[in-house]
Formats: C-alpha cells, structure tokens, sequence
C-alpha cells in the first residue's frame, strides 16, 4: 500500500498523539531526531567538501527549531552552518537550541528588518537549508518573510526544504507561486498532502512512529534501512509516464 | 594526540558542564542521541537477521536510561528487545522513556527479586546490551545484581557494554573480577580510563561535544565518519607488540 500524505490537520493531531500519555515523547527528544535527519539529508546529497556553507533559515515555530538542531549537527559534521533567524521563537526550547548553536560558536545574521545581511550571507552561502515554515503555516506569508522568500528563491543556491517548501499550502502544494522551489525536501514523521507531486530528491525522517500508532492513522511508512535515520523515497514519475496509471 | 580516558570525576564535570548554561542541552536531548549512538553500534556489529533478540539490561540510573532509548531505537531498527529492569529508575524522564517503549509493546521482564525471570529471558536472547551501571558506579554491587551479573557472564551470549561494563572499576578496570566481559563497548562522549586495555570492539558516541568544550577538557576526541552518530576507536594492541613502544 502506498504512504500516506497527510493533511495538516492529520499532522497536527500525529505530532499531539506522539507527546500524549499514548507517546510519551518530549518536544525535546522528537526535535533532536528530526532536525538529526535534516542534517542528515543535506549531509547525504550535498557533501561539506563541495558545499561547506550552510545557510539555516529558520521561522519562529517548531520548524525553526529543527532547524537549530539540524545547524548545530552541521557544525558537527565539519559544514560551517550560518542561522539566518530574524524571529527567534519565544519558546523556552527555541531559546535553549540557540543557546547550544552559539555555544557551538555558529554565526547567526543579527536579527533585522533590512534584507542586506541576508543578501550578503547569501553571497557567501552554498547550500540552503530552509526551516521556516511548517505544517501548521498559514498564509499570508508575513515580514520580513515575504521579502525574504524571493531573495532566497532567487539566489539559485540549491535549497533543502524541511517537512513543507517555505511558502507553499500544506496541501496544495506552490498554488499561489509564492514558495520555494527546493532541490531537496525531507518530511517529516510522513509526507504532507502538498509535496505529493515533489519531483525533487525526497526524503523521510523522524524514526519515531511506533508500528501502533503507524496502523492507527494508516500511514503505510517506507521501510528505513538498517539503523539510518533516513530513508528516500521513490522519485515521483514523469507527468507522461503517470497517464499510463 | 590520543584520546583522553577519563576518571570518573572528570566524566561527572563534562556531563554537567554538558547541561550546565554553556552547554545548555536537556537530558532528554543528550540521552536521546547516547541511546541512539548504542542502538546504532549493537546493530553495526550484531545484525537481526542473525540477532534479532536482543536482552536490553537497564540500571536505575541514567545508564538505564541510554538502555531504554537504545531499546526503543533496536525495536524501531527491526530487532525484538526485552527489557531486564529489576530496579526501574524513579526519575521523571525513565518512567517516560519505559512508558515509550511499552507503548512500542516492547515487553519487560516483570521486577522481581527471583532469577528464573532472567534464567528463562536468557535462553530466548541472541545478544545482550548492558546499561545497567555506569560512570558513577561505586562497589558493592547491589541486588539484585549481584546475582544478575553472574549470569548474564555465563551465558555465554555476546554482549555489548554502555561506557562501562558493568561491575567494572570506572577508572581501574573489572580490578575485582566481578565485572562483566562484553565483546563490544560503547563509550559516550569520551572513554574511561577503565577501559584503556579493553580488547574487543570499541566504539565512541556522543556526537554532542563543541570544539569549545572538547579543548577545554583536552579530550581530542576521534574523528567520526560523515554524518555517523559512532565512531570505533583503533584496536588495543596485544601485550607483546605494545612492549615495542
């Protein structure tokens, strides 16, 4: 049976069952994992020997923190990560994950209404890690995030989006042609309805999902590898090629 | 330089330091990717098709902690872990991580101050994870694991130790020979100096430490591979050819 695309709604109601008494997760554990496997994706497509620097731009949500967590592992796997976080989130866990990053001496562009520092990170960036927004995003997409996105569009600088391209409708994907149009995109838990015509490289991640709370929402989960965090999952078809389904 | 083994007390002050405001990392956090880190070696070096069964031995203490989150990463990877915890452990954060793995219908052998429990669990078990004691371990070895460690010993199962295998000195090695003879070790963040002479397969996780806090306490950890969450460290040469040195 094929992997279930989520609505945000059902995404919603997973991540809440993940970190009620049936879960038992904390924020913190579920994030680590998460942002453990962007860093990972962009690790296994975008090698630091070639792509060094990384420009994480991160929301003000949870997205943002996975972020945070996916530069700090960056920084550990020898990339030289960059946060560009001009909402830093008020949640204490936001600010606990900055604190490591600047810990781990990670420059963030100093928060700002003004797009130049952003302009002139990019100058000095090679890939894009884009932890914005997340399934629970809603439109429109506010400053300086609307200045922001076309800057970052336009670079023409590889990007990996997170969970959903920055921009784009949880469910129906780029429609007002606002959002990104990443390289790379891994999801989350499962793929949201939005991504399901991705024709980019795409990954899944956060290997958390117990086989029970899998078959409750019937989310038919690929099979990861071994001991990955993980996994990649088959390349859409060719519009041509799919009017023969 | 060489890796530094570390006494106990110097492991005591990198873990605080790990938490304290200039690490500012949850346990939750940390204990995430150390349980990771030995999920990940057991299932480098035992694989399920040959060893699926895994006994997952936890202590009361944090030890038992990385034992209960390698156990529900092994269920996740494919393998059938069993939980030994004959003194579950009376923080917060253990009663979450064994309801996590309940709730992954990973089964736990029930408390008891009996061996057969254990006898019986044994000879259903391809390979044994031991967390049970760690690096703040003082003798005696208590009940029910004095009694406990025997056996797991004779069985004659391999076994894969967290940090220290248990009943060891943490500084002066099994210097009572009450210890258990693990096959593979696992250290988290660096090694002890109890282990500097172990001879089988040794691995480093922990991929959490900054360049910061690694100079200050001189640990000049290995270099892990790309993006791995393990690193094994070089084989301890045998007695006869180290007289060279």
């Amino acid at each position: 049976m094929a992997t279930r695309y989520l609505t945000a709604k059902l995404a919603q109601q997973i991540d809440e069952e993940l970190m009620s008494t049936a879960g038992a997760f904390s924020l913190d554990q579920l994030m680590e994992l998460a942002g453990l496997a962007c860093a990972q994706t962009l690790a296994t497509v975008y090698k630091k020997e070639k792509y060094p620097r990384v420009l994480v731009c991160c929301g003000p949500g949870n997205q943002g923190g996975d972020g945070l967590v996916a530069a700090r592992h960056l920084g550990m796997f020898g990339y030289q990560p960059t946060i560009y976080m001009p909402k830093p989130g008020s949640k204490d866990i936001y600010k606990r994950l900055q604190l490591q990053c600047d810990n781990m001496q990670i420059p963030t562009i100093p928060p700002s209404a003004e797009l130049q520092p952003l302009q002139g990170a990019l100058k000095s960036t090679d890939v894009i890690l884009d932890a914005i927004f997340g399934f629970s995003f809603q439109p429109p997409i506010r400053a300086p995030f609307d200045n922001a996105l076309p800057l970052l569009g336009k670079s023409g600088l590889p990007i990996v989006s997170v969970d959903i391209p920055s921009g784009w409708n949880v469910e129906k994907g780029n429609d007002l042609g606002v959002g990104l149009e990443p390289d790379v995109l891994i999801s989350l838990t499962a793929p949201k309805e939005g991504v399901r015509l991705f024709k980019g490289r795409h990954f899944l991640g956060g290997r958390f999902v117990s086989k029970t709370l899998e078959n409750k929402f019937g989310l038919n989960l690929p099979v990861y590898p071994d001991f990955a965090q993980i996994v990649e999952l088959p390349q859409v078809e060719e519009e041509g090629s799919s009017q023969k389904l």
